[in-house]
Protein backbone atom coordinates (compact mmCIF):
# COMPACT_ATOMS: atom_id res chain seq x y z
CA UNK A 1 0.00 0.00 0.00
CA UNK A 2 3.08 2.49 -1.00
CA UNK A 3 1.33 4.27 -3.70
CA UNK A 4 0.78 7.99 -2.86
CA UNK A 5 -2.87 7.65 -2.33
CA UNK A 6 -2.24 5.61 0.65
CA UNK A 7 -3.24 8.47 2.90
CA UNK A 8 -6.15 9.29 0.58
CA UNK A 9 -9.55 8.41 2.20
CA UNK A 10 -11.32 5.58 1.10
CA UNK A 11 -15.21 7.24 -0.32
CA UNK A 12 -17.00 3.67 -1.31
CA UNK A 13 -18.16 1.33 1.30
CA UNK A 14 -19.57 -2.28 1.00
CA UNK A 15 -19.94 -4.86 3.98
CA UNK A 16 -20.76 -8.46 3.98
CA UNK A 17 -21.03 -11.36 6.57
CA UNK A 18 -18.22 -14.58 6.52
CA UNK A 19 -19.81 -17.46 5.30
CA UNK A 20 -19.20 -20.81 7.22
CA UNK A 21 -17.27 -22.23 4.49
CA UNK A 22 -14.68 -19.34 4.14
CA UNK A 23 -13.62 -20.54 7.15
CA UNK A 24 -11.16 -23.13 7.69
CA UNK A 25 -9.87 -25.65 10.22
CA UNK A 26 -7.89 -23.36 12.22
CA UNK A 27 -10.94 -21.51 12.78
CA UNK A 28 -10.64 -18.27 10.90
CA UNK A 29 -11.47 -17.21 7.31
CA UNK A 30 -8.79 -18.78 4.87
CA UNK A 31 -6.51 -16.51 3.96
CA UNK A 32 -7.25 -16.88 0.00
CA UNK A 33 -10.69 -16.12 0.64
CA UNK A 34 -9.85 -12.23 0.78
CA UNK A 35 -9.31 -12.14 -2.85
CA UNK A 36 -12.93 -13.03 -3.03
CA UNK A 37 -13.81 -10.64 -0.75
CA UNK A 38 -11.57 -8.55 -2.70
CA UNK A 39 -13.63 -9.44 -5.70
CA UNK A 40 -16.77 -8.74 -4.32
CA UNK A 41 -15.76 -4.85 -3.12
CA UNK A 42 -14.29 -4.19 -6.56
CA UNK A 43 -17.59 -5.57 -8.26
CA UNK A 44 -19.98 -3.19 -5.83
CA UNK A 45 -17.72 -0.26 -6.72
CA UNK A 46 -18.12 -0.34 -10.41
CA UNK A 47 -21.64 -0.96 -10.06
CA UNK A 48 -22.33 2.20 -8.03
CA UNK A 49 -20.29 3.71 -10.45
CA UNK A 50 -22.62 2.61 -13.20
CA UNK A 51 -19.35 1.22 -14.59
CA UNK A 52 -20.53 -2.57 -14.98
CA UNK A 53 -23.11 -4.37 -17.20
CA UNK A 54 -25.02 -6.95 -16.98
CA UNK A 55 -22.42 -10.31 -16.72
CA UNK A 56 -19.71 -8.07 -17.46
CA UNK A 57 -17.72 -6.47 -14.56
CA UNK A 58 -16.50 -3.37 -16.37
CA UNK A 59 -18.60 -2.53 -19.50
CA UNK A 60 -16.50 -0.76 -22.25
CA UNK A 61 -13.43 -2.94 -21.77
CA UNK A 62 -12.47 -5.74 -20.10
CA UNK A 63 -9.26 -6.60 -18.27
CA UNK A 64 -7.15 -9.53 -16.38
CA UNK A 65 -5.61 -9.39 -13.04
CA UNK A 66 -2.06 -8.65 -13.20
CA UNK A 67 -1.40 -8.88 -9.63
CA UNK A 68 -2.89 -9.21 -6.14
CA UNK A 69 -1.50 -8.37 -2.55
CA UNK A 70 -2.65 -8.63 0.88
CA UNK A 71 -1.45 -8.13 4.18
CA UNK A 72 -3.19 -9.35 7.02
CA UNK A 73 -3.61 -7.48 9.94
CA UNK A 74 -5.85 -9.64 12.42
CA UNK A 75 -8.35 -12.68 11.85
CA UNK A 76 -11.96 -12.61 10.47
CA UNK A 77 -14.19 -15.43 11.49
CA UNK A 78 -17.87 -16.94 10.89
CA UNK A 79 -20.66 -14.42 11.03
CA UNK A 80 -18.66 -11.66 11.16
CA UNK A 81 -19.69 -8.39 9.68
CA UNK A 82 -16.45 -7.04 7.47
CA UNK A 83 -16.13 -4.00 5.83
CA UNK A 84 -14.63 -3.54 2.99
CA UNK A 85 -13.36 -0.20 1.80
CA UNK A 86 -11.93 0.31 -1.94
CA UNK A 87 -10.95 2.83 -3.96
CA UNK A 88 -9.04 3.29 -7.60
CA UNK A 89 -5.55 4.82 -7.46
CA UNK A 90 -5.50 7.50 -9.82
CA UNK A 91 -4.84 6.51 -13.16
CA UNK A 92 -2.55 8.82 -15.45
CA UNK A 93 -4.02 9.06 -19.25
CA UNK A 94 -2.75 6.10 -21.87
CA UNK A 95 -1.68 3.96 -19.15
CA UNK A 96 -2.85 0.29 -19.53
CA UNK A 97 -3.23 -0.73 -16.18
CA UNK A 98 -5.28 0.64 -13.33
CA UNK A 99 -4.94 0.07 -9.25
CA UNK A 100 -7.98 -1.12 -6.79
CA UNK A 101 -6.79 -0.39 -3.32
CA UNK A 102 -8.90 -2.19 -0.33
CA UNK A 103 -9.51 -1.90 3.54
CA UNK A 104 -11.39 -4.58 5.26
CA UNK A 105 -12.34 -4.18 8.95
CA UNK A 106 -14.66 -5.53 11.46
CA UNK A 107 -17.67 -3.41 11.56
CA UNK A 108 -18.52 -4.18 15.07
CA UNK A 109 -15.24 -3.53 16.49
CA UNK A 110 -13.70 -0.99 13.30
CA UNK A 111 -10.36 -3.47 13.55
CA UNK A 112 -8.19 -3.74 11.06
CA UNK A 113 -8.20 -6.39 9.03
CA UNK A 114 -6.49 -6.75 5.85
CA UNK A 115 -5.02 -4.07 3.47
CA UNK A 116 -4.55 -5.18 -0.34
CA UNK A 117 -4.43 -3.72 -3.92
CA UNK A 118 -4.90 -5.67 -7.22
CA UNK A 119 -3.52 -4.34 -10.16
CA UNK A 120 -5.53 -4.97 -14.05
CA UNK A 121 -4.80 -4.56 -17.27
CA UNK A 122 -7.02 -3.56 -19.84
CA UNK A 123 -7.37 -5.59 -22.73
CA UNK A 124 -8.91 -5.86 -25.86
CA UNK A 125 -10.83 -8.54 -27.79
CA UNK A 126 -7.69 -10.11 -28.54
CA UNK A 127 -5.98 -9.95 -25.11
CA UNK A 128 -3.73 -7.15 -26.35
CA UNK A 129 -3.50 -4.35 -23.38
CA UNK A 130 -5.11 -1.26 -24.65
CA UNK A 131 -5.46 2.15 -22.72
CA UNK A 132 -7.66 2.43 -19.94
CA UNK A 133 -10.38 4.20 -21.96
CA UNK A 134 -11.20 7.26 -21.00
CA UNK A 135 -14.48 7.83 -20.20
CA UNK A 136 -13.28 4.93 -17.06
CA UNK A 137 -10.49 7.18 -16.02
CA UNK A 138 -12.85 10.43 -15.93
CA UNK A 139 -15.86 8.94 -14.15
CA UNK A 140 -13.80 7.31 -11.51
CA UNK A 141 -11.61 10.49 -11.44
CA UNK A 142 -14.52 12.28 -11.04
CA UNK A 143 -15.33 10.11 -8.14
CA UNK A 144 -12.58 9.84 -6.21
CA UNK A 145 -11.39 13.47 -6.63
CA UNK A 146 -8.00 12.78 -8.65
CA UNK A 147 -9.02 13.95 -12.74
CA UNK B 1 -38.64 -32.36 -1.74
CA UNK B 2 -41.55 -34.77 -0.45
CA UNK B 3 -42.67 -34.05 2.84
CA UNK B 4 -46.13 -33.28 3.84
CA UNK B 5 -44.93 -29.48 4.45
CA UNK B 6 -44.09 -29.43 -0.21
CA UNK B 7 -47.19 -27.38 -0.27
CA UNK B 8 -46.69 -25.34 3.13
CA UNK B 9 -45.78 -21.67 2.45
CA UNK B 10 -42.15 -20.08 3.18
CA UNK B 11 -42.76 -17.36 5.59
CA UNK B 12 -38.10 -16.45 5.60
CA UNK B 13 -36.52 -14.62 2.94
CA UNK B 14 -33.32 -13.92 2.57
CA UNK B 15 -31.17 -13.08 -0.74
CA UNK B 16 -27.57 -13.12 -1.82
CA UNK B 17 -25.63 -11.99 -5.32
CA UNK B 18 -23.66 -14.51 -7.06
CA UNK B 19 -20.14 -13.91 -6.65
CA UNK B 20 -17.70 -14.66 -9.78
CA UNK B 21 -15.36 -17.24 -8.04
CA UNK B 22 -19.09 -19.05 -7.46
CA UNK B 23 -19.41 -19.54 -11.39
CA UNK B 24 -17.18 -21.85 -13.50
CA UNK B 25 -16.25 -21.93 -16.89
CA UNK B 26 -19.82 -23.09 -18.23
CA UNK B 27 -20.90 -19.55 -17.57
CA UNK B 28 -23.24 -20.60 -14.64
CA UNK B 29 -22.69 -21.21 -10.59
CA UNK B 30 -21.09 -24.47 -10.35
CA UNK B 31 -23.58 -26.61 -8.74
CA UNK B 32 -22.01 -27.23 -5.52
CA UNK B 33 -21.77 -23.80 -4.42
CA UNK B 34 -25.95 -24.03 -3.93
CA UNK B 35 -24.91 -25.67 -0.61
CA UNK B 36 -22.84 -22.52 0.37
CA UNK B 37 -26.00 -20.70 -0.77
CA UNK B 38 -28.34 -22.81 1.63
CA UNK B 39 -25.75 -22.31 4.14
CA UNK B 40 -26.46 -19.12 4.04
CA UNK B 41 -30.13 -19.37 4.41
CA UNK B 42 -30.25 -21.61 7.06
CA UNK B 43 -27.79 -19.37 9.03
CA UNK B 44 -29.98 -15.93 8.41
CA UNK B 45 -32.94 -18.35 9.35
CA UNK B 46 -31.45 -19.26 12.87
CA UNK B 47 -30.70 -15.66 13.36
CA UNK B 48 -33.50 -13.84 12.50
CA UNK B 49 -34.79 -16.56 15.43
CA UNK B 50 -32.55 -15.84 18.06
CA UNK B 51 -31.40 -18.92 17.81
CA UNK B 52 -27.69 -18.34 16.46
CA UNK B 53 -25.19 -17.59 19.44
CA UNK B 54 -21.60 -15.61 18.12
CA UNK B 55 -19.83 -18.32 16.37
CA UNK B 56 -22.00 -21.42 16.98
CA UNK B 57 -24.74 -21.80 14.37
CA UNK B 58 -27.20 -23.00 16.85
CA UNK B 59 -27.31 -22.15 20.57
CA UNK B 60 -27.44 -24.72 23.28
CA UNK B 61 -26.94 -27.61 20.79
CA UNK B 62 -24.28 -28.89 17.70
CA UNK B 63 -25.42 -30.74 15.27
CA UNK B 64 -24.18 -32.58 12.19
CA UNK B 65 -25.28 -32.48 8.21
CA UNK B 66 -26.28 -36.01 7.64
CA UNK B 67 -27.83 -35.45 3.90
CA UNK B 68 -27.90 -32.76 1.36
CA UNK B 69 -30.06 -33.11 -1.94
CA UNK B 70 -30.58 -30.42 -4.27
CA UNK B 71 -32.78 -30.06 -7.87
CA UNK B 72 -31.58 -27.90 -10.02
CA UNK B 73 -34.31 -26.22 -12.41
CA UNK B 74 -32.49 -23.27 -14.12
CA UNK B 75 -29.07 -21.66 -14.04
CA UNK B 76 -28.06 -18.88 -11.95
CA UNK B 77 -25.31 -16.56 -13.42
CA UNK B 78 -22.49 -13.67 -11.96
CA UNK B 79 -24.12 -10.82 -10.30
CA UNK B 80 -27.63 -12.53 -10.60
CA UNK B 81 -29.63 -11.71 -7.21
CA UNK B 82 -31.17 -15.07 -5.79
CA UNK B 83 -33.70 -15.47 -3.18
CA UNK B 84 -33.39 -17.59 -1.02
CA UNK B 85 -36.57 -19.22 1.12
CA UNK B 86 -36.17 -21.39 3.97
CA UNK B 87 -38.57 -23.39 6.40
CA UNK B 88 -37.76 -25.94 9.15
CA UNK B 89 -39.85 -29.19 8.50
CA UNK B 90 -42.15 -30.29 11.56
CA UNK B 91 -40.41 -31.99 14.15
CA UNK B 92 -42.13 -34.48 16.09
CA UNK B 93 -41.35 -34.27 19.92
CA UNK B 94 -38.37 -36.35 20.83
CA UNK B 95 -37.03 -36.69 17.18
CA UNK B 96 -33.35 -36.43 16.91
CA UNK B 97 -33.35 -35.14 13.23
CA UNK B 98 -34.99 -32.06 11.73
CA UNK B 99 -34.81 -31.12 8.23
CA UNK B 100 -34.53 -27.85 6.48
CA UNK B 101 -36.36 -26.70 3.16
CA UNK B 102 -35.38 -24.74 0.34
CA UNK B 103 -36.43 -23.02 -2.62
CA UNK B 104 -34.26 -20.34 -4.57
CA UNK B 105 -35.50 -18.67 -7.28
CA UNK B 106 -34.17 -15.28 -9.33
CA UNK B 107 -35.11 -12.21 -7.73
CA UNK B 108 -35.70 -10.32 -10.99
CA UNK B 109 -37.81 -12.89 -12.59
CA UNK B 110 -38.85 -15.25 -9.69
CA UNK B 111 -37.93 -17.94 -12.45
CA UNK B 112 -37.12 -21.38 -9.75
CA UNK B 113 -33.55 -21.74 -9.58
CA UNK B 114 -33.31 -24.45 -7.05
CA UNK B 115 -35.18 -26.62 -4.47
CA UNK B 116 -33.17 -28.48 -1.63
CA UNK B 117 -33.32 -29.83 1.79
CA UNK B 118 -30.50 -31.17 4.00
CA UNK B 119 -31.23 -33.09 7.04
CA UNK B 120 -29.25 -32.47 10.56
CA UNK B 121 -28.96 -34.18 13.48
CA UNK B 122 -28.59 -33.44 16.94
CA UNK B 123 -25.87 -34.46 18.97
CA UNK B 124 -23.83 -34.03 22.63
CA UNK B 125 -20.73 -32.50 23.22
CA UNK B 126 -19.61 -36.49 22.56
CA UNK B 127 -20.96 -36.68 19.47
CA UNK B 128 -23.98 -38.90 20.10
CA UNK B 129 -27.17 -38.42 18.59
CA UNK B 130 -29.73 -36.37 20.91
CA UNK B 131 -33.01 -35.14 20.65
CA UNK B 132 -33.92 -32.11 19.37
CA UNK B 133 -34.30 -29.87 22.29
CA UNK B 134 -37.93 -28.51 22.98
CA UNK B 135 -37.12 -24.67 23.45
CA UNK B 136 -35.41 -25.40 19.53
CA UNK B 137 -38.89 -26.72 18.58
CA UNK B 138 -41.00 -24.50 20.25
CA UNK B 139 -39.69 -22.08 19.17
CA UNK B 140 -39.32 -23.07 15.27
CA UNK B 141 -42.75 -24.30 15.48
CA UNK B 142 -44.39 -21.09 16.68
CA UNK B 143 -42.63 -19.41 13.39
CA UNK B 144 -43.43 -22.03 11.30
CA UNK B 145 -47.16 -22.37 12.56
CA UNK B 146 -46.94 -26.57 13.33
CA UNK B 147 -46.10 -26.62 17.03
CA UNK C 1 -28.50 -44.81 -3.34
CA UNK C 2 -31.73 -47.00 -4.13
CA UNK C 3 -31.14 -47.79 -7.71
CA UNK C 4 -30.83 -51.37 -8.76
CA UNK C 5 -27.05 -51.21 -9.16
CA UNK C 6 -26.62 -50.53 -5.52
CA UNK C 7 -24.74 -53.75 -4.63
CA UNK C 8 -22.75 -53.64 -8.03
CA UNK C 9 -18.92 -53.21 -7.17
CA UNK C 10 -17.45 -50.17 -8.19
CA UNK C 11 -14.63 -50.50 -11.32
CA UNK C 12 -13.39 -47.09 -10.55
CA UNK C 13 -12.14 -45.10 -7.72
CA UNK C 14 -9.66 -42.05 -7.72
CA UNK C 15 -8.23 -40.16 -4.82
CA UNK C 16 -7.41 -36.73 -3.19
CA UNK C 17 -5.92 -35.37 -0.62
CA UNK C 18 -8.17 -32.67 1.77
CA UNK C 19 -6.71 -29.48 1.20
CA UNK C 20 -6.99 -26.61 4.24
CA UNK C 21 -9.33 -24.20 2.34
CA UNK C 22 -12.00 -27.02 2.10
CA UNK C 23 -12.48 -27.62 5.83
CA UNK C 24 -14.73 -25.17 8.20
CA UNK C 25 -14.19 -23.75 11.24
CA UNK C 26 -16.09 -26.76 12.73
CA UNK C 27 -12.83 -28.65 12.15
CA UNK C 28 -13.81 -30.88 9.45
CA UNK C 29 -14.63 -30.54 5.43
CA UNK C 30 -17.80 -28.50 4.76
CA UNK C 31 -20.37 -30.42 3.76
CA UNK C 32 -20.84 -28.43 0.36
CA UNK C 33 -17.20 -29.28 -0.45
CA UNK C 34 -17.94 -33.08 -1.46
CA UNK C 35 -19.64 -31.94 -4.34
CA UNK C 36 -16.41 -31.07 -5.54
CA UNK C 37 -15.11 -34.46 -4.93
CA UNK C 38 -18.10 -35.82 -6.70
CA UNK C 39 -17.04 -33.74 -9.21
CA UNK C 40 -13.31 -34.64 -9.84
CA UNK C 41 -14.49 -38.48 -9.29
CA UNK C 42 -16.70 -37.94 -12.57
CA UNK C 43 -14.14 -35.80 -14.03
CA UNK C 44 -11.70 -38.84 -13.59
CA UNK C 45 -14.05 -41.60 -14.65
CA UNK C 46 -14.61 -39.66 -17.88
CA UNK C 47 -10.97 -39.18 -18.67
CA UNK C 48 -10.47 -42.64 -17.66
CA UNK C 49 -12.41 -44.12 -20.57
CA UNK C 50 -11.65 -41.41 -22.97
CA UNK C 51 -14.96 -39.82 -22.86
CA UNK C 52 -13.43 -36.10 -21.94
CA UNK C 53 -12.54 -34.15 -24.68
CA UNK C 54 -9.76 -30.85 -23.51
CA UNK C 55 -12.02 -28.74 -21.41
CA UNK C 56 -15.10 -30.23 -22.26
CA UNK C 57 -16.12 -32.53 -19.31
CA UNK C 58 -17.57 -35.25 -22.06
CA UNK C 59 -16.87 -35.06 -25.65
CA UNK C 60 -19.92 -35.24 -28.43
CA UNK C 61 -22.04 -33.47 -26.14
CA UNK C 62 -23.07 -31.59 -23.39
CA UNK C 63 -25.24 -31.99 -20.38
CA UNK C 64 -26.51 -30.02 -17.31
CA UNK C 65 -26.42 -31.60 -13.47
CA UNK C 66 -30.31 -31.67 -13.03
CA UNK C 67 -29.87 -32.76 -9.16
CA UNK C 68 -27.48 -33.91 -6.67
CA UNK C 69 -27.65 -35.93 -3.74
CA UNK C 70 -24.93 -36.76 -1.07
CA UNK C 71 -25.65 -38.49 2.32
CA UNK C 72 -22.75 -37.66 5.04
CA UNK C 73 -21.49 -41.12 7.21
CA UNK C 74 -18.51 -39.50 8.79
CA UNK C 75 -16.02 -36.31 8.63
CA UNK C 76 -13.39 -35.76 6.82
CA UNK C 77 -10.23 -33.59 7.75
CA UNK C 78 -7.49 -31.84 6.59
CA UNK C 79 -4.78 -33.56 4.85
CA UNK C 80 -6.99 -36.58 5.31
CA UNK C 81 -6.40 -38.71 1.61
CA UNK C 82 -9.56 -39.94 0.63
CA UNK C 83 -11.02 -42.26 -2.05
CA UNK C 84 -13.60 -41.45 -4.71
CA UNK C 85 -15.53 -44.30 -5.86
CA UNK C 86 -17.32 -43.46 -8.83
CA UNK C 87 -19.66 -45.72 -11.64
CA UNK C 88 -22.60 -45.12 -13.82
CA UNK C 89 -26.17 -46.31 -13.46
CA UNK C 90 -27.52 -48.71 -15.95
CA UNK C 91 -28.46 -46.41 -18.76
CA UNK C 92 -31.60 -47.17 -20.99
CA UNK C 93 -31.21 -46.91 -24.99
CA UNK C 94 -32.96 -43.63 -25.58
CA UNK C 95 -32.98 -41.75 -21.97
CA UNK C 96 -32.43 -38.04 -21.79
CA UNK C 97 -30.86 -38.97 -18.40
CA UNK C 98 -27.60 -40.63 -16.52
CA UNK C 99 -26.77 -40.98 -12.71
CA UNK C 100 -23.55 -41.41 -11.28
CA UNK C 101 -23.23 -43.05 -8.09
CA UNK C 102 -20.14 -42.42 -5.82
CA UNK C 103 -18.85 -43.84 -2.81
CA UNK C 104 -16.27 -41.94 -0.41
CA UNK C 105 -14.25 -43.37 2.15
CA UNK C 106 -11.05 -42.68 4.17
CA UNK C 107 -7.95 -44.10 2.67
CA UNK C 108 -5.68 -45.16 5.39
CA UNK C 109 -9.05 -46.89 7.31
CA UNK C 110 -11.55 -47.72 4.56
CA UNK C 111 -13.98 -45.85 6.61
CA UNK C 112 -17.40 -45.11 4.74
CA UNK C 113 -17.10 -41.06 4.83
CA UNK C 114 -19.94 -40.24 2.32
CA UNK C 115 -22.50 -41.40 -0.22
CA UNK C 116 -23.81 -39.66 -3.48
CA UNK C 117 -25.64 -39.56 -6.47
CA UNK C 118 -25.86 -36.54 -9.77
CA UNK C 119 -28.02 -36.88 -12.62
CA UNK C 120 -27.59 -35.34 -15.17
CA UNK C 121 -29.53 -34.58 -18.32
CA UNK C 122 -28.14 -35.09 -21.98
CA UNK C 123 -28.79 -31.65 -24.04
CA UNK C 124 -28.06 -30.32 -27.54
CA UNK C 125 -26.78 -26.85 -27.89
CA UNK C 126 -29.44 -24.88 -27.95
CA UNK C 127 -29.69 -26.89 -24.65
CA UNK C 128 -32.55 -28.89 -25.11
CA UNK C 129 -32.63 -32.59 -23.82
CA UNK C 130 -31.45 -35.20 -26.23
CA UNK C 131 -31.17 -38.94 -25.52
CA UNK C 132 -27.62 -39.94 -24.49
CA UNK C 133 -25.60 -40.73 -27.36
CA UNK C 134 -24.93 -44.35 -28.17
CA UNK C 135 -21.84 -44.08 -27.90
CA UNK C 136 -21.67 -42.81 -25.13
CA UNK C 137 -23.77 -45.50 -23.47
CA UNK C 138 -22.19 -48.32 -24.91
CA UNK C 139 -18.65 -47.49 -23.95
CA UNK C 140 -19.60 -46.96 -20.47
CA UNK C 141 -21.70 -49.83 -19.93
CA UNK C 142 -19.11 -52.26 -21.89
CA UNK C 143 -17.02 -51.01 -18.69
CA UNK C 144 -19.25 -50.97 -16.14
CA UNK C 145 -21.09 -54.51 -17.60
CA UNK C 146 -24.24 -53.31 -17.90
CA UNK C 147 -24.18 -52.90 -21.70
CA UNK D 1 10.06 -11.92 -6.39
CA UNK D 2 12.76 -9.41 -5.53
CA UNK D 3 14.41 -11.22 -2.35
CA UNK D 4 18.22 -12.35 -2.89
CA UNK D 5 17.32 -16.11 -3.45
CA UNK D 6 15.18 -15.26 -6.85
CA UNK D 7 17.64 -16.49 -8.90
CA UNK D 8 18.22 -19.54 -7.12
CA UNK D 9 16.49 -22.79 -8.12
CA UNK D 10 13.21 -24.31 -6.49
CA UNK D 11 14.20 -27.84 -5.40
CA UNK D 12 10.56 -28.92 -4.56
CA UNK D 13 7.80 -29.49 -6.72
CA UNK D 14 4.02 -30.74 -6.59
CA UNK D 15 1.46 -30.94 -9.12
CA UNK D 16 -2.48 -30.67 -9.41
CA UNK D 17 -4.85 -30.45 -11.73
CA UNK D 18 -7.26 -27.65 -12.36
CA UNK D 19 -10.70 -28.85 -11.32
CA UNK D 20 -13.94 -27.10 -12.40
CA UNK D 21 -15.22 -25.20 -9.66
CA UNK D 22 -11.66 -23.29 -9.55
CA UNK D 23 -12.79 -21.78 -12.87
CA UNK D 24 -15.01 -18.85 -13.35
CA UNK D 25 -17.24 -17.59 -16.12
CA UNK D 26 -14.73 -15.74 -17.55
CA UNK D 27 -13.26 -19.24 -18.83
CA UNK D 28 -9.78 -19.38 -16.77
CA UNK D 29 -9.21 -19.70 -13.13
CA UNK D 30 -10.31 -17.21 -10.36
CA UNK D 31 -6.97 -15.72 -9.40
CA UNK D 32 -7.90 -15.97 -5.76
CA UNK D 33 -7.80 -19.72 -5.99
CA UNK D 34 -4.16 -19.30 -6.76
CA UNK D 35 -3.54 -18.99 -2.88
CA UNK D 36 -4.96 -22.27 -2.48
CA UNK D 37 -2.70 -23.66 -4.95
CA UNK D 38 -0.10 -22.06 -3.04
CA UNK D 39 -1.27 -23.34 0.02
CA UNK D 40 -1.28 -27.01 -1.58
CA UNK D 41 2.46 -26.45 -2.54
CA UNK D 42 3.27 -25.47 1.04
CA UNK D 43 1.79 -28.54 2.62
CA UNK D 44 2.71 -30.61 -0.08
CA UNK D 45 6.76 -29.06 0.86
CA UNK D 46 6.29 -29.21 4.57
CA UNK D 47 4.94 -32.63 4.55
CA UNK D 48 8.42 -33.86 2.29
CA UNK D 49 10.67 -32.89 4.86
CA UNK D 50 8.73 -34.63 7.68
CA UNK D 51 7.67 -30.86 9.06
CA UNK D 52 3.98 -31.27 9.46
CA UNK D 53 2.22 -33.68 11.99
CA UNK D 54 -1.69 -34.95 11.36
CA UNK D 55 -3.38 -31.84 11.19
CA UNK D 56 -0.99 -29.26 12.12
CA UNK D 57 0.63 -27.51 9.05
CA UNK D 58 3.92 -27.73 10.45
CA UNK D 59 4.64 -29.68 13.91
CA UNK D 60 6.49 -27.84 16.87
CA UNK D 61 4.88 -24.12 16.12
CA UNK D 62 2.08 -22.42 14.44
CA UNK D 63 2.31 -19.61 12.50
CA UNK D 64 0.07 -17.30 10.96
CA UNK D 65 0.19 -15.28 6.91
CA UNK D 66 1.23 -12.12 7.24
CA UNK D 67 0.90 -11.56 3.59
CA UNK D 68 0.59 -12.99 0.35
CA UNK D 69 1.54 -11.58 -2.99
CA UNK D 70 0.48 -13.30 -6.81
CA UNK D 71 1.67 -11.77 -9.59
CA UNK D 72 -0.77 -13.74 -12.75
CA UNK D 73 1.78 -14.06 -15.62
CA UNK D 74 -1.16 -16.03 -17.86
CA UNK D 75 -3.94 -17.91 -17.42
CA UNK D 76 -4.83 -21.47 -16.01
CA UNK D 77 -7.92 -23.24 -17.45
CA UNK D 78 -9.78 -26.41 -16.57
CA UNK D 79 -8.17 -29.84 -16.69
CA UNK D 80 -4.75 -28.09 -16.91
CA UNK D 81 -2.27 -29.49 -14.88
CA UNK D 82 -0.27 -27.03 -13.08
CA UNK D 83 3.31 -27.56 -11.50
CA UNK D 84 4.10 -25.67 -8.25
CA UNK D 85 7.46 -24.94 -7.28
CA UNK D 86 7.67 -23.94 -3.68
CA UNK D 87 10.88 -22.85 -1.55
CA UNK D 88 11.61 -21.17 1.29
CA UNK D 89 13.88 -17.96 1.33
CA UNK D 90 16.62 -17.82 3.66
CA UNK D 91 15.64 -17.88 7.62
CA UNK D 92 18.20 -15.79 9.78
CA UNK D 93 18.62 -16.93 13.10
CA UNK D 94 16.38 -15.55 15.34
CA UNK D 95 14.32 -14.27 13.28
CA UNK D 96 10.33 -14.56 13.53
CA UNK D 97 8.99 -14.69 10.14
CA UNK D 98 10.13 -16.51 7.36
CA UNK D 99 8.58 -16.18 3.26
CA UNK D 100 7.98 -19.29 0.79
CA UNK D 101 8.64 -18.45 -3.01
CA UNK D 102 6.34 -20.00 -5.85
CA UNK D 103 6.53 -20.40 -9.25
CA UNK D 104 3.87 -22.08 -10.83
CA UNK D 105 3.65 -23.32 -14.39
CA UNK D 106 1.94 -25.21 -16.85
CA UNK D 107 2.79 -29.06 -17.14
CA UNK D 108 2.35 -29.93 -20.60
CA UNK D 109 4.42 -26.90 -22.39
CA UNK D 110 6.47 -25.28 -19.23
CA UNK D 111 4.65 -21.85 -20.05
CA UNK D 112 4.73 -19.34 -16.69
CA UNK D 113 1.55 -19.11 -15.07
CA UNK D 114 2.24 -17.11 -11.72
CA UNK D 115 4.55 -15.92 -9.39
CA UNK D 116 3.86 -15.66 -5.47
CA UNK D 117 5.31 -15.31 -2.07
CA UNK D 118 3.58 -15.81 1.08
CA UNK D 119 4.50 -14.59 4.54
CA UNK D 120 4.33 -16.00 7.71
CA UNK D 121 4.98 -15.58 11.37
CA UNK D 122 5.41 -18.07 14.01
CA UNK D 123 3.69 -17.95 17.45
CA UNK D 124 2.97 -19.69 20.49
CA UNK D 125 0.04 -20.79 21.53
CA UNK D 126 -1.13 -17.45 22.76
CA UNK D 127 -0.66 -16.04 19.61
CA UNK D 128 2.30 -13.89 20.34
CA UNK D 129 5.11 -14.00 17.64
CA UNK D 130 8.51 -16.28 18.62
CA UNK D 131 11.19 -16.58 17.11
CA UNK D 132 11.57 -19.48 14.35
CA UNK D 133 12.49 -22.58 16.09
CA UNK D 134 16.07 -23.44 15.33
CA UNK D 135 15.36 -27.17 14.45
CA UNK D 136 12.71 -25.83 11.38
CA UNK D 137 15.37 -23.33 10.29
CA UNK D 138 17.80 -25.98 10.33
CA UNK D 139 16.20 -28.19 8.49
CA UNK D 140 14.76 -26.00 5.69
CA UNK D 141 17.95 -24.96 5.13
CA UNK D 142 19.78 -28.04 4.92
CA UNK D 143 17.23 -29.12 2.69
CA UNK D 144 17.51 -25.16 0.20
CA UNK D 145 21.11 -25.08 1.00
CA UNK D 146 21.23 -21.59 2.58
CA UNK D 147 22.16 -23.17 6.49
Amino acid sequence: MKPAAAEAPFHFHTELRVRLPETDAMGIVFHGNFLTYLEVGRVDYLRNLGLSEGIRPIKGFENVVVSAHVDFKSPARFDDVLTVAARLAPIEKGKRSFTFEFRITHKKTNRLVALGHTTHCAIDSAYHPISVPEDFRITVGAFEGWA
